[in-house]
């Protein structure tokens, strides 16, 4: 029926990846992974995203444990107590998720523009 | 990079209606109106769907309140202490939410084998 919305409805949404069943990676995530790309340190990365290094450590071990190849490497020693580093895999599919969520953000945009249109 | 997953990953999510920047339809609220439809009582809704009837009625508030049109009409009186009828605008805003969470269904498959298949 034409006209039935007079007034904007927005279509919003999140997605992630499972494996296995459970939930695997959402944009928090693919966060704490780019965090630790970037300084290099688990402790630093969870400390970037107001977060207990236990949960950190959690989390990486959840990812680490359910893909198919490791994604971050834990490393004994270096300036900080430790060092971090993301796999070639990780960043493919990190590359990879933000590639699908700006897919998933003009779907949204799309289905908004179908609804309030109808 | 071809073959870089030996294993599946399966894209998932939710997604919703937001009004007003605020939360407003997603599928519990649908299945309550669903229910309320059905039964014709808020009381019997909450309880088909084992939740309080005071968290029914704020829920559907919530609902009347952010819509341009008024969804839900409750009046006194009747068999089971009130009778509980949705408008035509909620009946046509849950046939598009179902339809928009088709669309995104089939979405999340056509994702999930760009991303395994890339």
């Amino acid at each position: 029926m034409a006209n039935t919305y007079h007034w904007k409805f927005k279509v919003s949404g999140r997605i992630w990846l499972d494996c296995n069943e459970h939930s695997f990676l959402g944009l928090g995530k693919v966060e704490l992974l780019k965090k630790i790309q970037e300084l290099g340190s688990l402790r630093q990365a969870a400390q970037a995203m107001e977060m207990s290094y236990r949960q950190a450590w959690e989390n990486i071990k959840k990812i680490n444990t359910c893909a198919p190849e490791p994604m971050v490497i834990l490393k004994r020693g270096g300036l900080n107590g430790g060092i971090a580093e993301l796999t070639p895999f990780a960043l493919k599919t990190i590359q990879d998720f933000e590639k699908l969520n700006e897919t998933f953000q003009a779907f949204l945009v799309t289905q908004s523009n179908i609804l309030n249109n109808d």
